[in-house]
């Protein structure tokens, strides 16, 4: 199916058809579920020994006793684990709550509030504060934005990571750029891996950037490949070192989706001066974190093996689900002008681009016959995407047989919403 | 011991009697702590049975699946759990994470950056922005109106709660106090728990106080009773709705002290209207708390009778030590004027007021004879007792012999810093 030099004639002919089958469909009543980035039941199985794995033995390798108080950066065995996943030193972790999500927010309001160096750095003190938002992006991201009154402007992705000139000539131009959101690997929702040179790039930003930016790189998915040999991400750290740009870069992960979603730990990766400014902001609002915890997940994942045998049995449980969404989109748009997508090796998202002004239109008729996605624009800055075209797939939560009957309402609903578009546009 | 009328050739007489012993006290070198409140080991064991609790059951009981996001303000089961410890419906409940101090913190932010009602009715609006302390008081509480840029302002506590008189008439002088701190039940650190008359007083300034004025209701010791039959608190939630003044008061407490410091379940009880400005707020930073760790506790502590009856446990721990440091104290002080204190019969401190100008040197001199005890000062805004009187005394964590052999020091201390400080007066 090609659109663009369709008669009219023949684009009927495929509206007459689509409408048929979308009506067929519709007449299944299904009731399935597409929307967000979740592990399945059986993937949160996969952890259940976490509940009483401590035996009564609630003592941290050091001694400490994490049943009491205190300990605001987390126990030396849970930076450890937090080192593991984010692959940095422990020296350099800060062990938070239970939501990488939190940390984050806290970060953006110490930076912008009461200042990560000191109260003269908090971005309050600028006339206009902006945040780069690489799109499509991750919704949460942009809301704590908003929260703070943090004005968003968009850089495209491109297959490699954000377009890197765009990014560098908008930050030269505009010193009220404090910062940018990345999601490095597998990113949300186009499961990019971040090329080596974008992250050296990105490492280079705090040399053209006005003071107090910060990149917030958000590793959800660091340790969430796929596949066997699945691309590395080069070390952000690492590449500001070379720099002498260490404080320009925060990064963040959690266990919500290695052990259990919103019940795991989440950390922060950052220079000691970042974890100091961090350190003196949390220390007015906590005495410290749930220890407890932490050694549950250390017990659980005593060493980077562990960890990496734990995300291959992740990796079996979401293969199947991610492979019946790019054959389902292979086969129906492979060599056609309807769509395109990245093929994601990790993660938990396809992204999808229709044509434009189609997105709204395939969520909509995709609802009606009882598929749940996305709202379309939810992955832009204020849910607006421009072009109206990218649709978040998120199909971890789905049996593989739900997954496939979503894929073909899917498929369907594209299709119908880009021939009805071009019809309209040529009637 | 009478300091007032003493001759100075008594009071050199004392010193050379109080400095010997003092010197053979020193010599003993000791390593003791009364400085936080802190639950022992002892008191934590009671709780050890949460971990492994679940057996494998992660679901709540509306069906929940505890490991997966969501639930922004706490499972139904969490919510009764909370209601039964603040004494109010759980429709008034917001389960948090794991700290109610960090909870105080987001909703003074709430209130003073978004605004709990709207935008419009954001503190930082205001020219000025201060909160009532009444003192001696917690410190962390001070920490978070510090952080915040909110000035405080220092009223006395009473044996029956906060100076009343006074706080009406600060109220309705100066449209600048948008709040009060308030621990109505074993006041930190004064052990006084508030009179009816005070809690209906309290539930009656939001209809003289400005706009926007909220009182901080930090019920942490709610049900932390040392016998049987204790006091009750007054319902602040009745009291404003007798009043029309529901929004005026939003509660806290935790599970800190009845399970696991730092580890336990934090709650929030508050207005509908309120509820919902904090939901927004927080669903700005979080997708929700940790929902395991609350099912743990509803398992662990089914019903009210589970909760008090755990907590007698803590009261059978507690009693000896807190024993041991009034009977110090009545030994010593009884009749004298070298000091004042309450006899709490609740809560984590016994609140000692040496005569003026002597905490400091007290805690000194402990110090060196190897006590530690919190900082004078601490009890108030700023760090700053303006009669360098006020030493908060936590027994908790050591053993009854510890404490005898603490309160033997602190008491030594007592009698030589203002022995001394008289001597100065008159010298």
């Amino acid at each position: 199916m090609q659109l663009n030099n369709a008669s009219l004639e023949q684009l009927r002919s495929w509206e007459t058809e689509l409408s048929a089958a979308y009506e067929s469909i519709k007449a299944k009543k299904l009731n399935l579920d597409l929307t967000r980035g979740k592990p399945s039941s059986e993937q949160l199985d996969l952890s259940d020994a976490l509940d009483g794995i401590l035996q009564g033995n609630y003592t941290a390798a050091d001694g400490t006793d994490t049943r009491n108080y205190g300990g605001l950066d987390g126990l030396p065995e849970a930076k450890q684990l937090g080192a593991h996943i984010m692959g940095v030193e422990p020296a350099n972790i800060l062990v938070g709550g239970s939501s990488s999500l939190t940390l984050m927010f806290q970060v953006a309001l110490t930076a912008y509030l009461f200042g990560l160096k000191d109260a003269a750095s908090a971005w309050k003190n600028e006339p206009d504060v902006k945040f780069l938002c690489p799109v499509p992006g991750y919704d949460r991201h942009f809301t704590i934005c908003e929260q703070l009154g943090i004005k968003m402007v968009t850089v495209p992705m491109t297959a490699t990571g954000p377009d890197m000139d765009k990014v560098e000539s908008m930050i030269k131009a505009d010193a009220s750029i404090k910062g940018i959101w990345c999601v490095p690997k597998y990113s949300n929702p186009t499961g990019v891996v971040y090329s080596n040179e974008a992250v050296d790039r990105i490492a280079k930003l705090g040399l053209i950037a006005s003071a107090n930016f910060r990149v917030f790189w958000d590793n959800a998915y660091s340790v969430h490949d796929l596949i066997d040999h699945a691309p590395e991400l080069s070390s952000i750290l690492d590449a500001c070192r070379r720099n002498g740009t260490e404080d320009s870069v925060i990064q963040f992960a959690s266990t919500s989706k290695i052990t259990q979603a919103g019940a795991g730990v989440a950390f922060i990766a950052a220079s000691a001066a970042n974890l100091t400014g961090i350190k003196k902001a949390l220390s007015a609002c906590t005495i410290g974190p749930d220890k407890v915890n932490q050694i549950r997940h250390t017990r659980f994942l005593p060493d980077r093996t562990a960890l990496m045998n734990h995300m291959k049995k992740h990796a079996n449980l979401l293969n199947p689900r991610f492979e019946a969404v790019l054959t389902a989109l292979n086969n129906a748009f492979a060599g056609t002008d309807l769509g395109a997508w990245e093929k994601p090796v990790g993660g938990y998202f396809v992204s999808f681009d229709t044509r434009n002004n189609c997105a709204k239109e395939t969520v909509r008729l995709a609802a009606e016959a009882g598929v749940k996605l996305t709202p379309a624009g939810a992955t832009f800055p204020y849910g607006k995407d421009p072009e109206d075209r990218n649709i978040r797939i998120a199909p971890s939560v789905p049996t593989v047989p739900e997954v496939v009957g979503a894929m073909e309402v899917f498929v369907t609903c594209v299709k119908l919403a880009s021939v009805r578009n071009a019809i309209a546009k040529l009637a």
